[in-house]
């Protein structure tokens, strides 16, 4: 952790400007909150009109403190807060939490006033949090610059949870939740408008603390997302699963966001992938967030999906078999010898096969549960557990089931969770440490992120080589025609039809028996790169006389457009077995972003695509190309052939390794159609167009 | 009701078969929660060992009672249950409950036990509930012939719910989450293997009883679909709404369901459309079911979508604006009129267009909720209401939001809903009756499925009259050839491709000038129901000359093949703007059932179809094909024209209604593809295959 973010994390000295006697305000709140938890600092209120604020001797101004505190709260507004801030830096503070509201998220005059507070703040090295925060809490130091209603809710207690969020509410939020399923929090920070310091930041920091062991993460915007991508690489190096939502996921929600802390919009898209990529698991809200915690904190970190429902109820077998192949965890397929084993352990119309449904029998056995968990237990084929129990009470011995299922889970360390949505019939099991859902969507639902955001963990990110930039043709325009497009490509090992550039009609006659009938003759100029809507395509060209024709017509054409006359192109017809899409940009906050897709005229309206953030590998594309809506004719259907998935893969990698490469010079590269042919036969671009960058 | 019915569901005499002078036997806890419960009627123990039994007479059989009892319940097992049946028939018994299992559950042996045993019942005009049931519980008449432990878990409380199940353990976990929400509940019926009885069967009777203003449903398959659907009818008519479960969605889910109750399977996207068609609202488990019941039984059925969101919590405001559009609920746009009123009642910063964020402010003014909401209230635009409180305790006048909010509610009559997950914030609100979540999924996901349960329930079933059969070719192949195929569409006013029916070369050298070159040359025979598989489909046909040759090869083709020489057939080549498929086949359990989707090649791999259900018209079609993923393509993009989406409606209408005169006579009608033309251009039939009944 560096030092300017210790100073707000682990502070040795807190001042509180515009502190109060009242501990209902937030003036009054951090400095009764230091008090009770166990601060060890010294704790200095500023308030000019009092001698004493809760029992502590309170200052007139930060000038007047005895030492410059590592920390300070900004508690007061408006032109007051924009003072404090001034004078904290005069006096050598190191970090301020300003809690007022009222800047960058009401508009530009606002936003003016917050940037002049960071430049008085940098000028002095100064560390800025907030403005319109709610501030930090570190339940390990008892360190609380924060004003929370959440913490006299609900009473803090240390443990493995880290809080970093944008908003104070959603962190608050998150906060109770976790301490109402009574796991400890260590870390509560949010970071408001983030005018300096941002959840990036205070996540760096938080992951470096070692006795964090889960790290949840609430943002409206993704503001620093290079320092973002290296908290969760370190994160993945020591094993810490991070967990963020990223709200205004839709068009509403970043208006609202925008309106909330003022915050730029991120293509929801790209979050997605970008998250992927880093090994974050996003959910939607805080809820959703915490519901997995438990588990996390087992440390259980499953690689099988391969599952086991055993209920006291066939319904919730058959609801449990169907909420399995929807979270993708199929039914293990236990031996025989473990089903035999099983139903002798059972009575005579229980089932034996996955799911195990003991019946209601065991409410006249309740040693079934403890008889049956090792029988299962043993079968290689069983990497997960579900225990479903709808219905429960007077006459069954819950107690002894919760004592069997953990003493089966300490003995196998393979995960195991329960639905149980009766209070009576949970508590036995939460207080033996299973993780216990009120339904079966929650409990499967915990599995399948276990599993597949230990595989996100694990996935090794291979850096790309630093590349030479390619070479751009000469000229100013926003795009390369045709031509230079389909040689960039080309020079980065893409494979691109055969084609001419023919500057006469002539040449196009030449071009046409050189590539062969029948072909496509299309204008060429960086003037017009959409042709088609000019009707400049044309098809199905089959003879030297047709060739030379259009070419005429295409080059008079784009002088009637004004479009400077840089060729027309003839290039070979090719027929393959499915058009692709691959797109590339550079994100305005996200950097090199690549897109690939079912391809042809309704890219746009149909959008089946999937979003890659570099760098990734071949088998990344091959990965995303599964979750095309298309992907069933991937292997092939109706009599085709499985398509070169591979080759398709190798392209869309240098792409992006092209535009990677590029450093900003590139701005975007369309490529569609990339014809795909059948396994072996490769693929090749037949149009593309390369936009310079700024 | 039925007289058979109400002898089960209101009952003068209750027999316990097995009765037991322990209240926590299964034999034992009916007896208890009868007297417990304040049944009226008489209660006979059957217990050959006991003088008494829970202080009542017990009797050595049913024979030996005083009077032939209305109900008696079986709790006896294996050959003692079959026995206590056939006495019980002969006692002139009307309902035998039939508790025990091991039956049509654990195989063939089972299921004929159980077949004898219905015939015995049915012979002496007895009904059979069971067996493998919980049994039967009305807490309006205290009448209890079940054995749920529930009952004793969560005390009952009569009430306005209705709840009807296969599975005992479903039905007692959706009596306790509701009993647990504070609501009554008055029917609790569980129909286990359902040898006679069914869901639809309790269904019918339960939608009759007036008091029942919600019903909820738990399937495992449908047996009686026409008797469900009658019901949905009568529910329509009387404005009672049915929200269903139907487990074994899935493959492994339908195969633990066979083994649960040895119910068949039913196609789940079947069971969609016939739930969507019927006005039932479907959900995947009992926690959904009752997620929005407050609601229903507020008597809310609104009608617009339109959303205020109002929140202290910025980020509140964030997610619900994200929530309600993945809800389909559009943020209301306030007036400016409206905006300003907000405006002046909130301070400065807050934010008033919609989602309303009254910030934190709230917390020093409590009566922000009270100003803002009649303020919003006035707005035409607002349709529905949606409070979120992430964060509130000491120092929030909570109980003064509830009042404002239930005075609102109760002034203006539209849905509010809130999201509160701390139980101290929600317990006020619930008080005064207010719907209360724990996040905006929950309310959200509430409000979205209240208008359009809603609008399903009030749309118009407008019956098809009843139509002549159409006339079957002579012939006894599973098949009808293509020609016969398209002339039955076309006798069905469905527009079919130009094409002609040739028996020599000369006949098809005639056709391809009759219908124009290119044209399509097929073989036509019955025996080859999939013609393009045996390259019996030549497209581009230019010249007579080529549609003779044509004729030879294939003819000679059918054949080598086997297959009966029923022509070839030469048809105009034809172009449109998208082919789409219409499919149609008896459905074992539902009978008629439509498909419409994405056409082509590929129509099996994607899957992009919908599912009709007869009756319907050319809007439910329309709806249906908006629902496709190729959706955004009906309104014409990339410079297309719209498609003409009624012409395909009243195809798919007019093979809806074929299918369905022909009584049986149709197994199947498969057309693919259907080329949909530009608005106004129309539809035409390419290609078609009617499959003959059994």
């Amino acid at each position: 952790m560096s030092d300017l973010l210790e100073s707000a994390l682990n502070p040795q000295s807190v001042a509180v400007i515009g502190a109060s006697e009242n501990i209902h305000k937030i003036g009054g709140r951090p400095i009764y909150y230091m008090q009770k938890h166990g601060f060890g600092g010294r704790i200095y209120p500023i308030n000019p009109a009092r001698e004493e604020v809760q029992g502590l001797k309170s200052y007139a101004s930060i000038a007047a403190l005895p030492e410059a505190p590592d920390l300070a709260m900004v508690i007061v507004g408006g032109d007051k807060a924009v003072d404090a801030v001034a004078q904290c830096a005069a006096r050598g503070v190191k970090s301020a939490v300003v809690v007022a509201s009222g800047f960058g998220e009401v508009g530009e005059e606002g936003r003016a006033v917050q940037r002049a507070m960071v430049d008085t703040a940098r000028a002095a090295g100064m560390r800025l949090y907030g403005p319109n925060t709610q501030g930090l809490a570190n339940f390990g130091t008892g360190a609380i610059a924060g004003f929370s209603t959440m913490f006299v809710e609900v009473p803090p207690a240390d443990g493995p949870v880290g809080i970093v969020s944008q908003s104070g509410g959603m962190s608050a939020m998150a906060y109770g939740l976790l301490r109402g399923r009574g796991l400890g929090v260590r870390h509560v920070h949010a970071t408001g408008n983030e005018a300096d310091i941002t959840v990036s930041d205070l996540a760096w920091a938080v992951a470096h603390d070692p006795d964090v062991k889960l790290l949840l993460l609430y943002l409206e915007n993704i503001a620093n997302p290079e320092l973002l991508a290296r908290t969760a690489a370190y994160a993945r190096e020591r094993d810490l699963p991070i967990i963020a939502v990223k709200a205004g996921r839709s068009e509403s929600g970043q208006k609202a966001a925008s309106s909330h802390t003022g915050s730029l919009a991120n293509e929801d898209r790209t979050v997605d992938a970008f998250f992927r990529h880093h090994g974050i698991w996003r959910v939607r809200d805080p809820h959703a967030q915490v519901l997995a915690a438990e588990a996390y904190l087992k440390g259980w970190r499953p690689e099988g999906r391969r599952l086991v429902i055993i209920s006291n109820s066939g319904a919730s077998c058959v609801m449990g078999a169907d909420a399995s192949e929807e979270f993708a965890l199929p039914l293990a397929e236990l031996a025989p010898a473990t089903r035999a084993d099983v139903a002798s352990r059972l009575p005579g119309f229980a089932t034996a096969v996955n799911p195990i449904d003991i019946t209601a029998a065991l409410l006249s056995n309740s040693g079934l549960f403890g008889d049956v968990l090792p029988a299962v237990a043993q079968d290689p084929a069983a990497d997960l557990f579900f225990i479903n129990i709808p219905v429960a009470g007077a006459g069954y011995d819950v107690e002894a089931f919760a004592r069997d299922t953990a003493a089966f889970e300490r003995s196998t360390g393979k995960p195991v969770v329960v639905a149980a949505w009766q209070d009576s019939v949970a508590a036995p099991f939460k207080a033996q440490g299973i993780p216990t859902y009120v339904n079966e969507n929650d409990a499967l639902g915990t599995l399948a992120q276990l599993v597949s955001h230990t595989a996100l963990m694990r996935k090794a990110v291979v850096p790309w080589p630093a590349a030479t930039a390619p070479a751009m043709p000469p000229g100013t325009g926003q795009f390369l025609n045709e031509a230079q497009s389909l040689a960039m490509l080309a020079a980065a090992g893409v494979p691109v039809v055969a084609h001419r550039l023919c500057r006469s009609a002539k040449e196009a006659e030449d071009a046409l028996t050189a590539v062969g009938a029948p072909a496509v003759v299309k204008a060429c100029s960086g003037d017009v790169p959409h042709k088609s809507e000019h009707g400049l395509v044309a098809l199905n060209v089959g003879t030297a006389v047709d060739a030379a024709a259009l070419f005429e017509r295409q080059w008079a054409k784009l002088a009637d457009l004004g479009a400077a006359q840089e060729g027309v192109i003839v290039a070979a017809m090719r027929r393959g077995q499915h058009e692709f899409m691959v797109g590339a940009r550079i994100d305005p906050v996200f950097g090199p972003v690549v897109v690939v897709g079912d391809g042809g005229k309704y890219v746009e309206a149909l959008q089946d695509v999937a979003v890659l953030v570099p760098p990734f590998a071949s088998p990344d594309v091959t990965a995303a190309l599964r979750t095309l809506r298309i992907a069933p004719l991937l292997e092939g259907v109706r009599g085709d052939p499985p398509l070169d998935v591979d080759a398709l893969a190798e392209v869309v990698v240098a792409i992006g390794k092209l535009i990677a490469a590029a450093g900003g010079a590139i701005a975007s590269i369309d490529v569609n159609p990339v014809l795909v042919g059948a396994r072996g036969d490769g693929v090749v671009v037949l149009d593309a167009l390369v936009e310079r960058g700024g």
